[in-house]
């Protein structure tokens, strides 16, 4: 017995403990990167522009979403109590701070990296930029299971413990659409405005330092790719931990029937335990693997990046196989967590054959008779790319359901989402080296150099796929725990009041119109982020000209341009437009849960689900699939007529200009959209549970 | 007593004698048309091949069909009955039926539209246009409401009813996915092709006689806009009225409290005979629309078509209004009637707006900076427009519900197609007039006659967005009315089998994994839509390339080009890519019925309608966006230094390329899909109601 008690205090700290673990290690990692050479002064100043331009945008949101903090937590205190007030606080604050410490890391990251490419060791710059993104995901993880981990620790067994969490994940999610809307807003915005600018109307080559608009297209890799995808992926893990816990929670011995081994323990201790504690696990594991690929730098990086993104849930799926046993839980657990890690990885794949093999030369060759038929092309391939990995989350889902019920699906998100760290890792590493390669250019350091930070940026963009893959497949399982889980937080919070169970019935009218308003929700954000990107990066064309028309001497080398103009139009437009796709994203579910109804809010949430699930990858994919099409055309795979230049080049640079807002602002725009509308109404429900 | 039961009789035949009453008037229109002079030897020539391109597709198609309509209905004569074989024959025959003779219709009104524009009368041009169109719109209303009548003559009040006109509807839709979405191939293939080719490749202006694609995109406007489109309107009447009929059928007193204004009558009686006898004024009222229309040719013709759209709705309601009491049924009929007939306007004028308003000119304006962001813009305007149409069927469907429970929007459906015959009317005006401009063109007849007949197919373009107003309004209507059909017929026979009510839980894992099932599918038929349109207009530019190459003297207009060899082109490619999407529609609902069961079937519906409905309304208006964005520019309006030929107007002609099959082949593809699916759910529930 008392061995048992040592095992459960055990288990109960040892999540925040890994979660510090993983902090040690981020902190390893930025004080090795500060120690190492950043170059020439030219170099210093350019990336002190990108640096200065990110931190001005960083500090700027954070003071509009402190704002937006104080008023929910303000709510949040009065209507639920002070624990979820401060619960939510934490959880904001962690994002915040990983998006931070992370964007810090990856400003000086990439000088550092553009150093070490000069030296002409690609191993070694490979490792410098793999170390700055190793700052964020260590952070993004560390910080995510740190938070959990200890208000587990304060809160466990406590009749508040359930409104804490779901208030931490509140706080979690709901900073996620903002930085990450308003991140890719900025960075999409730069980057088309720049291109456009640049390369169709001053006819001057990419990343040239005559451009005024490269050191915003460098501060958008920061602030979009670097710290809004760290929003992203944090609230992604802590969701789909808060899914599986609240279904433990709220849900009864049915909802678990085989979970533990000897029947009649304690399922409820048990289920809420595991997520916290298998995630904690899949961050040591990605510790490990993070320093594993640090081994291989010699290897080739491609190959390498991929299996460190595919291991880590598969290595957690044989932990779990040992561990299980021993702590009295069936093995459906460690199949839940296989079908996740299985199932996250041929997502990647598939993802992966989308945007980069056969569909995307038959787009290249389709821009060889101009832009509409290279747009029709892409659009039919991303809409064609939806089906396997939304019939594999099915497959998932189906397996995990036989296996554990619906707790089991929230498992297979855990079991997908167990490289968390990994996957920001390399998804840091992408725009550090992007930044490196810009860096580079600007600096004029020569081709030598560029080639090495091209190619190590090209790397970055292929095993981004597959990092999206998991991210598309844990988000739907996750929405579809966290709806199961709003359906059972609302019939306790009945039971608690004396009322009977409101089933949820498809053919209601009220759910039919809520799945019409959900449906209608994913669009909404979709619009408003393009008509965002494609305002701001008009205004950035204007300026651009206009620097290009009033500055003598500009085009002649002999002048410098005014890059900071630009990062100021950039900064303006996307902490304007990021308000209202966010406010979506967090106020639907009160307004129609209030207004209409707990019926009316979960086929909301249902419709959201199926629109969102799907136009989230259409749009990931098709937009990678465009961009993949114009670098086919640039390596002369369709041979010497068709490069840089040529008509059918432009075409594709149609496709990656129309792609560019489709991948990076409204795909994930719309996948964040119903992660945080099933979190906002899990922590709704029991207000709403009898209206 | 004796004069309740003549009144019973008059009322059982009214429906089937008021669709023959339209039906003499199409033959009438179409002996009008016949008796019109058709001009000279080249313009016949021309109309020749265009009728001999159209009928011949027609006759191909129908083979396939023929091939199609057999084995289902072998497998229904084994499966169900031989009364549900022959109502299913039926339903598709006068579907097939329908587009024969209005297609018939339009290729001859095409050219002597031509000869009256010769003559420099418009309003005689007009006249004839219309008349051409009033074949196809009464053709469509009268047979399906014939039909329909026939079929409640002879089986009314027999078990057999249900089963015998669910048949009949399965019948009517299930030829529409394969003619709709073959004949939108054609269509767009045949104008994508031939404008990459002659505007971009060979430089030649738009309906050139020298491009040999012209006829071929002729042909398309007939095959697609006109029988294709035909098909789609029968199908939309038939599901509509089925759908309220199948509520009534096996509904429960409970199903329709508020339908007898004294309780205890006989409401299933009357909720089937209803729809039947509404839809058959709403035909009557069409018909003196049509002719008020004609009258009042010396107006505006913008004004006099769009209200011609929008009156028979509001009428049949005043009609209803009248009627009500005196069949003793309570005015809430009225209510739902005039919901749906207010909320289609409604959708209408919004669509109208998104696509000819503020966001055409923001489109047009964006084309500045090239085709990228007039396709961003575009993409957002389409996205946005998604929003008010659906919150608008929202609204209907509330107060049809709170008026007359799941019936009532089952009524509001039949009220906003009130308009079924004009719709078509001048849906199939739109492709005469423009065929009468490619003719004009063709013939070398001149400016001012193409003026007339390019004013004419403007107003047709623009009045068209209310009719699809209308149409998707009513499809999201059905499809709702429809899905609690479904509901209803698994439940009575689960009754009748003594088994206990399936409730469709929404958090049960097979509903929501049908969900996510359903949500792929209109992507899937959207992707293979687009690609078949891409694919086919890829091949049709190298046979005109290759035609321009070959014969010596086309591009000085001394030899013929040869336009057959592309209309065959179209012809294969049309007929061979419309197997696909229209067999996902047929078969998507026996495969997941049979092998997930009813509730996973269930699920499926309600995401295919999440996605459908927003899918195929954003495609739609993107598309119509883009379209009307190109003659905005082309017309002046951004200046002179952005007409034809301008780096503008290219830039425009690209969004109008994607827009094309968005609007005319995937959006409706998507449309029909979601329809298709719910009536043969419909069908086949008894049959999955035990599994």
């Amino acid at each position: 017995m008392a061995s048992n008690l040592i095992a459960t205090d055990m288990m109960t700290y040892t999540p925040a403990a890994l979660g510090l673990v993983g902090l040690v290690f981020a902190a390893g990692f930025y004080a090795k990167i500060k120690s190492l050479p950043d170059g020439n002064e030219t170099m210093n100043r350019i990336a002190g522009y990108i640096r200065e331009g990110s931190m001005a945008f960083l500090a700027r949101q954070y003071k509009v979403l402190a704002v937006y903090c104080v008023v929910v937590a303000i709510i949040l205190g009065m209507v639920l109590s002070l624990y979820a007030a401060g619960a939510f606080v934490l959880g904001a604050f962690l994002s915040l701070l990983a998006g931070f410490v992370g964007m810090k890391a990856a400003t000086y990251a990439n000088v550092r990296t553009t150093q070490a490419a000069t030296t002409g060791n690609k191993a070694n710059t490979l490792l410098v930029a793999l170390d700055g993104g190793a700052v964020m995901g260590l952070s993004v993880a560390g910080l995510g299971m740190f938070g959990m981990g200890v208000i587990y620790i304060v809160f466990k067994g406590t009749p508040e413990f359930g409104q804490v969490i779901h208030s931490f994940a509140v706080g979690a999610s709901s900073i996620a659409p903002f930085a990450r809307i308003g991140g890719g807003i900025y960075t999409k915005a730069a980057d088309v405005g720049s291109d456009i600018a640049g390369k169709v109307i001053e006819n001057i080559p990419e990343d040239d330092p005559r451009n005024p608009g490269v050191i915003a297209d460098n501060v958008g890799d920061n602030v979009g790719d670097v710290a809004g995808m760290g929003a992203d992926i944090y609230e992604s893990m802590v969701a789909a931990v808060v899914a599986a816990m609240a279904i433990a929670l709220t849900g009864t011995a049915a909802t678990m029937p085989n979970l533990l081994t000897t029947p009649g323990g304690d399922n409820r201790f048990m289920g809420i335990m595991l997520p916290l504690l298998l995630t904690a696990i899949g961050l040591v594991v990605s510790i490990v693997g993070i320093m594993i690929t640090r081994m291989l730098k010699h290897l080739n990086p491609a190959v390498v990046l991929r299996s460190a993104l595919i291991f880590p849930p598969l290595i957690l799926v044989l932990v779990s196989l040992v561990l299980m046993p021993i702590l009295g839980v069936t093995q459906n657990v460690t199949l839940a967590l296989a079908v996740g890690a299985i199932g996250g990885a041929l997502i990647g794949l598939v993802t992966d054959y989308y945007t980069s093999s056969t569909p995307v030369a038959k787009i290249a060759e389709s821009a060889k008779t101009g832009a509409g038929t290279a747009l029709i092309r892409g659009l039919a391939v991303g809409m064609e790319s939806v089906a396997i990995p939304l019939f594999i989350v099915v497959a998932c889902a189906f397996v995990a359901d036989r296996a554990l019920g619906l707790y089991g699906i929230a498992m297979a998100a855990v079991g997908m989402l167990a490289g968390t760290a990994v996957v920001m890792t390399v998804d840091a590493y992408g725009p550090i080296s992007d930044n490196a390669g810009g860096i580079s250019e600007m600096s004029g350091l020569g081709k030598a150099v560029r080639d090495i930070t091209d190619e190590l940026d090209s790397v970055g963009n292929t095993t981004a796929a597959i990092g999206k893959g998991f991210a598309i497949g844990s988000a739907t399982l996750t929405v579809i725990a966290l709806f199961s889980a709003f359906n059972s937080e609302i019939n306790h919070a009945r039971q608690l009041a004396g009322a009977g169970e409101l089933v949820l019935v498809l053919t209601d009218a009220k759910v039919l119109i809520g799945i019409l308003i959900g449906a209608v929700l994913p669009f909404m954000v979709a619009a408003a982020t393009m008509l965002a990107v494609g305002r701001a990066a008009g205004a950035i064309v204007e300026e651009i000209k206009r620097q290009f028309r009033e500055i003598p001497g500009l085009r002649e080398l002999k002048a410098e341009p005014e890059p900071t103009k630009i990062v100021d139009i950039a900064t303006k437009a996307a902490l304007y437009e990021m308000i209202l796709p966010g406010l979506i994203a967090v106020l639907a579910p009160p307004l129609v849960g209030f207004l209409l109804g707990p019926a009316a809010l979960a086929g909301m949430l249902a419709g959201a689900l199926a629109v969102g699930a799907t136009m989230a990858t259409f749009m990931a994919n098709a937009g990678g699939a465009w961009d993949n099409a114009k670098k086919y055309i640039e390596k002369g795979k369709l041979g010497e007529g068709h490069l840089k230049g040529s008509e059918t080049h432009k075409a594709a640079v149609v496709g990656d200009m129309v792609g560019d807002p489709f991948k990076d602002t409204s795909g994930p725009g719309v996948a964040i959209l119903i992660k945080v509308m099933s979190v906002v109404s899990l922590l709704i429900a029991p207000l709403i549970a009898m209206s």
